[in-house]
């Protein structure tokens, strides 16, 4: 009994789960999801394996926190208070996102497959980055819709639903998403 | 030798195929993807191990064309002489493919998920079951420019992608696809 509540290693704090989602990152961008390990990334680290397991139940649950604080670096949410117009900023936070797909699509692409095969991965997938990104694109649209750059009749929440979809079909059938692309989507979203 | 060379069991022939990818779906629909083996599909269908590799190489080649037949007989392609609007003709078409999604949709969920690990299935996914499919809502709005139902300066193909985008999107977050989804969907696409 004593030796299982003994403390293992050293306690998680923000430098080492920082230095943990950092080799996360760079390992799958080398070798890809399925071929990096939990060993791999807490050796890489340079922790103990349980020092990761303190934090994060699963690869999948380290990766995602990892991209998804990446994501947010790379494709902030657009300022509200912006003087641009809600479109330029749709395509510029869009091009971004694409820009960060580039990177790290193929954790994206795995965390998605990941959560098809357990349902409380899906659960935490959707709360923790799905609806907070999803509610970024909807926000942006609802303002969109305020300052009358889209119609009234239009449903902010099911465009976010098209924007989005898009994005992943494309990615998930192993397509280019770019820069042209978010052009594309946003002048169908604006189309008057 | 002589033994590697014998044929093993019945060689595969229309009937047996066709009882190897009913007990595939049925299983799958009553116990999900994941948990059906190759042996439960052949001992369901009363067929050696053999007589479904003689076909196809792993359970998700089965699958996916168990689901691909099953969705042109759920959702036919829509009819290009036929006389109802375009409109009338996609909403019909995306219900039909959403009432599918209702019985095979974990098995297309677990088709998408297997892609994402498995480069060469994905482009026997995507040339067996994703283009054709596709092709069928692009073909249909190309009529329907024609027809100018919509506009010239609308791109098909584009418009293809944000439909199945949509589906995919909402499927694989285990969210409801259904008729209302299919009119919204066919609302924005057919906006003017």
């Amino acid at each position: 009994m004593d030796e299982r509540t003994k403390p293992v290693g050293r306690p998680p704090n923000a430098a080492t789960s920082a230095a943990l989602k950092e080799a996360a990152l760079r390992l799958m961008r080398e070798y890809g999801y399925r071929k990096v390990s939990i060993a791999d990334i807490a050796s890489a680290a340079g922790v103990a394996r349980q020092t990761l397991y303190n934090r994060w139940k699963t690869k999948a649950d380290l990766v995602l926190e990892a991209v998804f604080e990446e994501t947010a670096l790379v494709a902030a949410e657009p300022d509200a208070a912006g003087e641009e117009s809600c479109r330029v900023q749709l395509e510029t936070f869009l091009s971004n996102v694409f820009r960060h797909l580039d990177r790290d699509g193929d954790a994206m692409r795995s965390l998605i497959a990941a959560a098809q095969e357990d349902e409380s991965f899906q659960e935490e997938f959707r709360t923790r980055f799905i609806l907070p990104r999803e509610e970024m694109v909807t926000g942006l649209l609802r303002r969109a819709q305020e300052r009358g750059e889209i119609g009234r009749n239009r449903d902010p929440e099911f465009l976010s639903t098209l924007i989005h979809g898009a994005m992943w079909y494309r990615m998930l059938n192993g397509q280019v998403v770019d820069a042209a692309f978010a052009h594309d989507i946003v002048e169908e979203v604006f189309r008057s």
